[in-house]
């Protein structure tokens, strides 16, 4: 795969360290940012998806914000359709709310994640999200 | 002034408009990318600063986190010496804590700001950044 063209360096923030657990499919990479403290109680990761990568379903009791600055991804909200993202984009994930993000099949994909009210616990984890569901979103 | 090569036209997310209150020095541009509520308590704004632009000294009770996205810029906090900011950096302004941010006198300077508890109230505005002030720090 040629990477030079398709962020593999991430966008202005580092691209860090592969993610290893099972929350994912495809390669994704997590430099966190700020973390989790009792002062600003506002963690931030950049995040970076390679083509076709995404997260599982998951919610976040405290909400999660999406600033995305670089490549071309998916967000999509249980039971709505996906919306397609870009660079400059900014994605309000309200709390409980059950979703999924990750790149474009053809794209390599980047965004900061802000965790609100993190105080109200971890992300909780769900079911993957199926080549079915995501190839769907690519009609 | 050629603004083609000075981040004009902002980082990634839009510039906004010019501010036009008495808090800064120099022309200073904010685009709102979340704005306060109660779900998120997440004020996040993009803020572009001219070559040579400040805010004025200002503490935030619930703190503040800067992503820089472009340019060349400083921060101050009372007491201490300038910290030399470009893409990437990441600045954590603790709650109460005396400072300001700016451009270096050359070049624009684009960062996102995230104000942290922002329950706790409003920025506290300060006297001016005198230019020996912020000339010392090019020295």
């Amino acid at each position: 795969m040629d990477e030079s063209n398709n962020l593999s360096k991430s966008v202005i923030f580092p691209k860090g360290k592969r993610i290893t657990n099972d929350h994912f499919i495809g390669a994704v990479w997590l430099e966190m940012l700020v973390a989790n403290d009792s002062t600003f109680l506002c963690p931030i990761g950049n995040v970076t998806f390679e083509p076709g990568a995404r997260n599982n379903w998951h919610t976040h009791p405290g909400g999660q914000i999406l600033l995305v600055t670089g490549g071309k991804g998916y967000y999509q909200e249980e039971g709505k359709p996906v919306r397609m993202l870009q660079e400059g984009d900014v994605v309000k994930i309200r709390p409980d709310v059950k979703h999924w993000h990750g790149s474009a099949p053809d794209s390599w994909f980047t965004h900061i994640a802000i965790s609100t009210n993190p105080q109200r616990g971890e992300a909780i984890w769900l079911e993957p999200v199926t080549d079915e569901v995501y190839n769907g979103n690519t009609l």
